[in-house]
């Protein structure tokens, strides 16, 4: 019966430990619904999916582990805001298979008019407007600007703060975005002071996905 | 707390009970989240919203509805494909207002390549490719064909289901649609024959919106 | 016969006598035709139309209004630039129901390349782009930029001259645009001097529309 | 004073005098309104224009007939339905120059959601839609079909009626147009019984242009 | 210099023999430039590419070949329609590395107004069209149609030459198609026939793409 | 047989020898592969094409050059960023004719994201828009942006260099391209410092053409 309580499994698709537990304690507020949420990450990928050739590296694998899988959950959840693997994914299980990058734009498609990208590298922002455009909606996309860090800002959070805040205010102030998005996995702390001091609704894209994919499995939804 | 259990309206902007109550039934898959779904009609409305005089008859109705309720409920959801009064009940809460047409075809997009709408009343038509052309969307859309019923029509299941069919078949096979959305509220019943019978995914607008609604309120997302 | 001399009727949706007034006289160059045009308010509702709920208050209304009025006049004039009510007045009557937005951006997409819009209220923008996209022609869009008046300098004349010469150098130096629209019913009178220091054409909405209506009388057009 | 009786001049390309008074007689429901339309063909031009390289051969005498004419008339208008010549000609004088597919097209949009175009030739279809698409409005387009006519039937009234009328029903029962446009200047005589027939409007170019230069004159836009 | 004598190297990914040798054979007309154009397949991948799991499965694959030969050749060609690992192996050299798909469709916006796509497999037409919206060139195809061939067809020539033919044929009588594009590599040897039987040119994406990574070379581009 | 030596003319639709003489000195890389390209203006057209009336008045003589020569070439290129003439011509024959604007806008969609044009004069602005819409490729822009260069400051050269640099640094780091194209022909000499300093790709329409052309001759291509 569709009714049940659902499993789904979240796959982080780098080996960063760090970002699989980031990405975990991020979906408590989603655990209310009864639902089991499990995160993982894959080894043997890159630290961090930074280019075109690490996204194709980890697509194999990804869906390798969701066919691994395929009978132990109801749903699973591309957490990498490249969606790598994604439709190749989709052929090894009818269950739903949601990408952040996907749910995140379409959520944010719904709560505001136009939709601004904080992003984390400048190499990514032609792979992200590919990806736009392959969904068909670029129509509605305000602007998507990168923070530009460095490793080891990154890791660093009150400068990565700073910047994702100055990248959002240029979103809002200058390309008309009234709703934003996360433009990569596990950055979900960000969030809350993002929509405090910017006045927008900021979208963390996994949390995004992980509520698609329970509503997808609750109401057996395939994905092709 | 955004964990807690959430308390959602869906509010049938008609006045035809039991289109209310197909709705409401229709709506207990999602209630295994622990979610409280109240779904009401609206008093002194048209029973169908087949015009869009209909349409902008029940909007300000509705947006009273739910500014009457604001405090009570954690989100709501406008269950009627043309989403009337959708942005005007957004400007009376910050609390998430969801439409079911934009939730509905945000759903399939995430879930096909190419999304079929099958409608009701070949009226209705070019008011849907205004609001999918609004939403920016309409090159994902394969096609929206009427099913052209008449009341009497409509109140008689088995032909429904049959001419249902009809029109889903040629959006799949002349069209090109992967997947489908029923063009109105409270036909969620028709959903299952139609995806054995078609072999795509078949969206129920008003079960994704309160899906949409629920993963919006757990996250504390605002609408604009 | 169609060559006669018709009748148009412009309804200004707001009850704020002095735009009714300002309307009037901006209509002045096209009496010059031999057509009658007048220029009603509606009783009742909001002094401007400044939200979407605003908008959707005054749409049953308007159609009434055409309604009641639809012997005696050959054409109608929706007169304000958010277009309320326009598509269900069509339902009212085979005569042609014409909008300002409509209008004056299909005039202006006649005139230039890319066209600016100077609006009143940043609320209204997203609603704007809603209906830029519902129409199909936002790609000849250069930019939508509101004035951002209090009602106090909505008032003041000379500040507000000031500010719209302000927001349409900026649209035409920096966004491109090459003609411009009046985004408000009733500014008709900030139409030449813009003009004269911005050396482009200015489309006041109003006078586009009655212009559109006219022609639309006399060819016997009818509108969906 | 911008509120004079106005002049317009419309140039027929094509040297085809009987194109030239048919297009003269079609204009008479727009002289009621106290507007001097002139009518006027071009000597040493092709007969038709129908390929790319008659639109250009026609494209510096026209706008040297705008040029000769600019001191006399108040608003030109190009009628052939390739707007051959339309932008050079605004380059000779600041006032309006407007070509009859432009109008038409802008104005069809006014009056429905989807428009189809009744042309006459199959080769110029691609010219028209890179005209479209220029014109950034084939999302609005449901299609151009060709009538496909052979000179000899092009003078064959019975027989063309019938043609246009099967093209006509194609567009709106297939292609879901809701308005329709004729592809072709001095065709207006068809305007009548189409619209009978198809329970459509079709919009004459010619005559939408003529409409449209007459208001742009009254007042006072510029084209570029 | 760049005027030399280039080397290019065309890279079938998939492990079929016969196609790398058909695809061989179909780069004679360019080897008349003096040029010299190398064909290889890959070992170990999948004997065709039919899936997104399939073109997942060579991406990585095959920029590792890009990367390995990236001192002896100036240009590489991906030979395969749906360009697997084309942006990854752009990422491993600054030399023109171009994929068959997208050389063939901009190749054939160059010759025509609406493109139609011969494909193979029906459901590699939602991935097809993900790529087309990606190249943001979806407006000018008039339609991709799968011959929907199985394995055994494919090997069958006189089959397959009559189903391509009748996919052609509906591509431009119902489509509207004026240029075709063949959907997969090496099969240029239905090029003339095809084109013959149609009366329209007919692009193989292989040589279209070596002919645009011919004159890459020649030109110094390097590929983002 | 396909695989000969192809002989090219490119036409220079100006009357400028000097300019004539530039694109010749331009295509010397493209003659390492033993094509013919024979390069001519054309008497009695303006010194350059600055306008719509420009490029309009060498549309015909451009189609008389190719009809003159058509037994004696391959394919034809024409010669100036405005393509005047190149639908006209290809009426003439049925052998290929590439227009540089055309060429070099999909030449630099293949190489690049996000495509900038380094135009001369601020008015060809909308004449470009017109044809990249036309293209349907204008979501690919990233933008337009006129050197504004008067005609002393033309010949010029260290001038030129610097104001396209400044042009490429705007179009590069404020509206996100990635891949330049030269708007006007002629101008190959700024190609490899505006390369060098820039840090992208930088696409002389004029190669772009002459190389899709030869191409285009030994594929046997014809254009419509």
């Amino acid at each position: 019966m569709r009714g049940e309580v659902k499993k789904l499994l979240v796959i982080n698709p780098n080996s960063n430990k760090e970002v699989t537990r980031g990405i975990d304690a991020a979906l408590d507020p989603l655990r209310a619904t009864g639902g089991c949420i499990d995160v993982v990450g894959l080894e043997g990928t890159p630290r961090g999916i930074e280019s075109q050739l690490d996204v194709d590296t980890v697509s194999v694998p990804l869906a390798n582990e969701v066919r691994a899988q395929r009978e132990s959950y109801d749903a699973f959840v591309v957490a990498c805001f490249s969606d790598p693997g994604l439709h190749g994914a989709r052929e090894v299980t009818p269950k739903p298979v949601i990408g952040i990058a996907a749910a995140g734009l379409l959520t944010a498609l719904n709560l505001g008019n136009s939709v601004g990208v904080i992003s984390i590298l400048a190499a990514s922002i032609p792979r992200h407007w590919r990806m736009y455009r392959a969904m068909g909606i670029s129509e509605r996309l305000a602007g998507d600007i990168p923070v530009g860090a460095s490793v080891a800002e990154l890791a660093d959070d009150s400068s990565m703060g700073e910047r994702m805040l100055a990248v959002g205010k240029r979103l809002v102030a200058q390309e008309g975005a009234d709703v934003l998005v996360l433009g990569c996995a596990g950055m979900a702390r960000y969030r809350e002071p993002l929509e405090r001091r910017l006045g927008v609704t900021v979208v963390d894209p996994t949390q995004a996905a992980v509520s698609t994919a329970l509503g997808a499995a609750l109401l057996g939804y395939r994905t092709l």
